[in-house]
């Protein structure tokens, strides 16, 4: 999908809170139970994120939603 | 979908506020540019609405998504 200055920018938050972890995309797409390719997807911005999967993704970084979306 | 907690819990929260603002759902979801049994399905927890749409959803309720996440 066509990118969107929301998805980059929560993307790359999401990238830069994933790295702080010390973990790959690999490593914290199986913590997350999720699939490596679609975290890269949303760490570049290119997947409408549904918010249940926000919510599996804030928890695998240990954050809240509502921190993972401030300002965004 | 079957109905998850998260998607409740933000569904009467869109709610809560949107009556604040003395909008029905049909008002609302015009000013949203959405459909209002896409609004109303969101109110009662059934869709697991992409992050696109809840920035409208909280733009048109004034408020941050952050905030709309909230302790959630």
């Amino acid at each position: 999908m066509k990118r969107h200055p929301l998805l980059t920018g929560l993307g790359q938050r999401i990238r830069e809170y994933r790295k702080a972890r010390g973990l790959s995309q690999e490593a914290f797409a199986a913590e997350c139970g999720l699939d490596r390719t679609y975290i890269g997807g949303i760490e570049r911005g290119e997947r409408n994120v549904a918010i249940l999967n926000l919510a599996v993704i804030a928890q695998g970084l240990e954050i809240s939603m509502s921190e993972l979306l401030s300002d965004l």
